[in-house]
């Protein structure tokens, strides 16, 4: 944080402005629909059609892996913007509102035409694993001119989701806020959001970690897929010299924090009534970077993670369903 | 059941085809609104804009009152079918899906202009109440020629909302609907709705219960309402020459079940996890009639009814998160 400038939000996160339509499933669905569990599949709109017409009674809330993070941000007590791409329809406006409503400052304007809001179908399993089906239309249309210099700027960190790199656009507009950021003497964190993803993006990925990235957020198999490593130990030691902060979800187990040459193993929460996974990794990534930014040590930081995932996942979506202020106290006491 | 031919659905529900907006509020924010909690108030396209940028985060899901019952009763393993209007836009696909992919026959035609599918604002506060606020929208178009004869003189029983009463053409549909019911010998079952629906149409309500109605609904302060009794008993006893069953829901005391000249009170099924009342009344009808329509005596479908209230107050909204056919089981043990 070298910026001479104060702050004005914690975090801009930026990334496919999604509704979730949630519905419960069995792993026969699954297999009978051709889904990989736990995964997030990119589909079209005929194949969307297709899955909804299929699956049994939804529940829409609004997602998106990083706008989910800057909503939990909000309710931990922090100040996050969020910039991602809606059509001006019945979607968008409920987007707009629930991520406001969130106490997010929204920074995009919706589309006038083209492709509808996007929409995700998840499929939660007894297990309580989420299998994820992405529309992306009218996220296909975010581009650099979407980005706002003074908001990224204006803020202490930039934080980029992976999915984004599915899309040319997308990803020159990601690469446009980084840049940003970097120029204002802002911290740039990257989330690998899925272990296909960073399959797909490999080597861009790994220049993108390399050279623009100061903290990096995956979870254990994105970890591995990075550097085609083949234990944790391994993908810690290829990603430790080129990022400041790395922090590596280990879903029950809690995470692990890299930070220069030191590692810091961060136990999980107990969490007895686990209802749906679905955004833990985007509430830990919140956690985490509400304690960074307010200049808590990297264990603090992996706690205050832990902590706001475990939350989440006792229930239904990937949004707070209440004020998670006390999360902060606790874990920064 | 004085009927000749088989039944190929046990319940035709007619009502207002709505989908919720659920978020949580503080009672400062019901009275800075004007809302009077637990109740339902019909409001315009401007007001509902109002509320909904000022509530918090919502979750959307498909609601409506005899919709809720029809989808509960799918999830009691009845064969239940639904008749209410939607517009031919997006929540009007929603609510489609839902309840076809709840087990539940859906008849009518969506609107092809017109007003919007309707939505309900639900503010849900600490003690789990809600507080309604709806815009009735496409609802407001359903009339006599959406009522498909061959469909409701098919069913055991049509059950009614009182909430239609308040659209002259909606009106006239769900009189419709009684008189096919009525003509090939099935059963009339109405449900009173809300106690500020019962005072706006008293002499109405009193007139379609004595003359229409064979199995009435009404939860204690509506049962007070509709004959304007000072006390429960009296109510009861107002009611009782004219119908053949009553079922006067009290909260978590359980029921009374009227039936000639006995009184049965069947006591309420604990919770001790109530996250959202939602459709409480909704889902012991649908417990209530799921037995009567098998045969059971009076207490077993009071009981079923008080079991499946219990079941959907766990979680938030008022639709079924999974099948409920246990308590069908258990109850008629």
């Amino acid at each position: 944080m070298s910026s001479a400038h104060p702050a004005s939000h914690d975090v801009v996160a930026v990334g496919n402005a999604i509704v979730d339509v949630l519905a419960h499933a069995d792993d026969a669905f699954l297999d009978a629909h051709g889904m990989a569990k736990g995964m997030m599949t990119l589909i079209d709109a005929d194949r969307a059609e297709e899955i909804y017409r299929a699956m049994g009674p939804g529940v829409e809330c609004s997602g998106g892996s990083a706008a989910n993070t800057a909503a939990v941000m909000a309710a931990l007590g922090g100040r996050p913007a969020y910039v991602g791409k809606v059509r001006d329809d019945l979607l968008g406006a409920v987007f707009r509102h629930d991520i406001e409503a969130a106490g997010v400052t929204f920074s995009c304007k919706p589309g006038a035409d083209g492709a509808a809001t996007a929409r995700c179908l998840i499929l939660v399993t007894k297990d309580a694993q989420r299998t994820m089906n992405t529309y992306l239309g009218a996220c296909r249309e975010l581009t650099p001119d979407d980005i706002d210099a003074d908001l990224i700027a204006g803020a202490k960190a930039v934080y980029l989701e992976g999915y984004l790199w599915d899309e040319p656009a997308a990803k020159a507009a990601m690469r446009r806020a980084a840049e940003i950021a970097r120029g204002a003497g802002r911290e740039v964190a990257l989330t690998l959001s899925d272990p296909f993803c960073v399959t797909r993006h490999r080597p861009e990925f790994q220049a993108l970690v390399k050279t623009e990235t100061d903290i990096l957020f995956a979870n254990e198999e994105e970890a591995l897929a990075l550097f085609e490593s083949r234990t944790l130990d391994d993908a810690i030691a290829a990603i430790r010299p080129h990022v400041k902060l790395a922090a590596i979800t280990r879903g029950a187990k809690g995470c692990v924090v890299v930070s220069g040459n030191a590692t810091f193993e961060v136990a999980g929460q107990a969490v007895y009534d686990v209802a749906d996974t679905t955004g833990a990794g985007d509430a830990f990534a919140a956690g985490f970077l509400r304690a960074h930014t307010q200049g808590f040590e990297p264990q603090v930081c992996g706690r205050l993670g832990n902590m706001a995932a475990a939350r989440i996942i006792t229930h239904f979506g990937a949004r707070p369903d209440r004020p998670m202020a006390d999360l902060y106290v606790q874990a920064t006491a």
